[in-house]
């Protein structure tokens, strides 16, 4: 009869965790002082685990810009895109999009997560298409798949052999002749912070006629020459069908957007419901956006400065002897033997006036349990310090999170 | 092959519509003058086809208070609300909703979407629970059943009779026994304005040991004594189980939230995936609601503004013969014969300086082709002047949309 018997199990865990005083979940800024810097229970602590890889969160030209769409085009738009929500700042945004990333066409999402939930549900039909997703896509992806109610086929992560091999049964059925296919696959993956072979993906999708849909949320902005992602990186951003991203990280707002060269695009805005049925971004989400985009575009010296500080940090891990998930990258996540060692190691962490990411089972890659750790541009040299020595002080009292001597 | 093939048919409306050069799914606001003017082609219009229905975008309290969380927390806060984008002013608004209208706890969602999407989807589970919607419930609402997975029933609109009948089906059948039951309803329906009858839905919920869930995103601020909303109004906020509202409304920012008195509402921050894998709230959007939030505790009379506007258009309508769909109220629709009528119509106000907002089938109750209007408390009597006279001369040029000489 209750609602609430299905979350008892999970409930024991939060109570607890809440009632020690350290709950993840619960985990409050109480000030923020800049973009690598806030104050957690009166002590001032250094944000390694956001998502503001370029550090803009308090650059003058993004708050100045916010702050006057504010003014002038008032708090919030109160109307969805498709009645009077429709300003010419949200045209404005979407072809500046479209031109930085050379797409044809973009429409903007009040979230990210609508975005990819909106588009990917709009684009898959029941009994018409049949979706194809990376097992470690993001939740978003997952429930654009469920919304859409299309038959969905989960691929091994980051395999195009495993996407070949599922395309290929489908290509001998009779029962699929005819239909769409949509592959869906991130450019980095939050997680671990690990990189899509998104050539090999476009190779494998264009043989057996499906379209390739990317996640760039984390890697825009990031990786490519000009930063537009690791489909710029890979030399394919031309090709794929549909990028998608989001405002909530590089770009330092809250929205997102899809961008093709296909010009049905536009139809979304008939038929995704996500898109048509909530109000439109702020103002001051759109201006937000609007101006991190063009400091993306004018300065190069963003992304350096983020690889540098990821490549600091990669290789002061490795050499305390901890098992990173990935490359160097904006993510940096450290593998630790099981739940119990995570959490006491994230505590640690915060004690020692760290903040980053603790990611345990279900819902983590492989059932890792990890400690995600993610650079900024913004992040000087003294920052990395504390960081760095924080992690040697955890390794040296969880030895086992060390799989080197 | 294609995953566009399914759209094709209202792709050639909605092409003919913006070659016409009015197409109401792309109306571009080029600026706005204040909560009731905008310039659309270049002409000035009245708004009266928003949610703004206390006029509160452009107030000083309002606009200076996301001004300055801009400055001192940042444009976006880059991490959802269970990583790091937990900031103080998300709290302190979720304590300022819930001591509003009187519930133990609150949450905040990034969009009045993701509200209702992630609450349901998270309450109701496949095999677990049945969910129980009014026909005419919001997109979100539908959505929120389809992401959860469980199976849903939809009653007749504003019937608490049919929907004891269908609760009554289900108490004999053992198939459901000990099954948990959601009832979703709203307390104003946005397209009609009709209001619907909370006490009989609490009854007969209560009778078979169903939760009562309310969306007041149009109706929170308007209704009842102190603008929380129809189950004020109807004396039952305290005995209903979840109460939704949006921020993108009389909050004029983009958010959104759901009270209750059950402890349990809590377990949502760690099952309500729309709530947990989305960026939090930028901090504007934030203090934006929270300080809309303060004049409307504050300031009864926006209420009584809002509704001396509704009376005032409502007579006059009903004075030109037109057929509006509900008592007054802030949102007042106007029924058409067809959707050819109501195009026309719709596109003649826009030519008399008047946007409001072209519903047609499908997606309208009933079918039905409705000019759908709304007032603020922001409309002076002038607005409404430039309002009742286009209206009227829309009575006089489409004689059909008269029902009464």
């Amino acid at each position: 009869m209750s609602l609430f018997d299905k979350f008892q199990k999970n409930a024991v865990l939060y109570n607890a965790l809440s009632e020690a005083g350290r709950n993840p979940f619960t985990v409050q800024m109480d000030e923020i002082l800049g973009p690598t810097r806030a104050i957690v229970k009166g002590k001032e602590i250094v944000l390694a685990g956001t998502n503001n890889y370029l550090g803009l969160t308090f650059r003058e030209e993004v708050v100045s810009a916010a702050q006057a769409a504010v003014a002038e085009q008032g708090a919030g738009t109160t109307g969805s895109r498709f009645a009077n929500g429709t300003y010419a700042s949200h045209k404005a945004l979407e072809r500046a999009l479209a031109a930085f990333l050379g797409f044809s066409r973009c429409i903007v999402f009040s979230t990210g997560y609508q975005a990819n939930l909106g588009a990917i549900s709009a684009l898959a039909a029941p009994g018409k298409d049949v979706i194809f997703i990376d097992a470690d896509c993001h939740a978003c992806i997952y429930d654009g798949c469920q919304l859409s109610g299309a038959e969905t086929v989960r691929f091994r992560h980051n395999s195009p052999e495993d996407l070949d091999r599922r395309l290929s049964r489908l290509d001998g059925d009779e029962k699929y002749a005819g239909m769409g296919k949509l592959v869906c696959i991130e450019g980095m993956y939050s997680m671990f912070g690990d990189v899509a072979p998104a050539k090999e993906f476009l190779d494998v999708a264009r043989r057996h006629g499906a379209y390739l849909f990317v996640d760039e949320a984390h890697s825009f902005g990031v990786y490519g020459e000009s930063g537009r992602g690791v489909v710029e990186a890979q030399g394919v951003i031309d090709e794929i069908d549909f990028y998608s991203g989001t405002f909530s990280k590089s770009l330092v707002s809250i929205g997102g957007f899809v961008a093709s060269n296909h010009p049905e695009l536009d139809y979304l805005r008939f038929s995704a419901r996500p898109y048509m049925f909530t109000a439109s971004p702020s103002p001051a989400n759109v201006a937000a956006a609007t101006a991190a985009l063009q400091c993306i575009a004018a300065e190069p010296d963003l992304r350096k400065r983020v690889w540098a500080n990821a490549r600091r940090v990669h290789e002061a891990f490795t050499q305390l002897g901890l098992e990173t998930c990935a490359p160097p990258g904006p993510v940096i996540a450290v593998k630790l033997p099981d739940r119990e060692t995570a959490f006491a190691a994230w505590s640690f962490l915060i004690d020692k006036g760290v903040y980053v990411n603790l990611a345990i089972p279900p819902g983590t890659p492989n059932a890792a349990s990890i400690l995600r750790l993610s650079v900024s541009a913004a992040h000087t040299n003294d920052d990395l310090d504390i960081v760095i020595d924080a992690y040697g002080a955890m390794a040296e009292t969880f030895a086992q999170a060390r799989v080197t001597a």
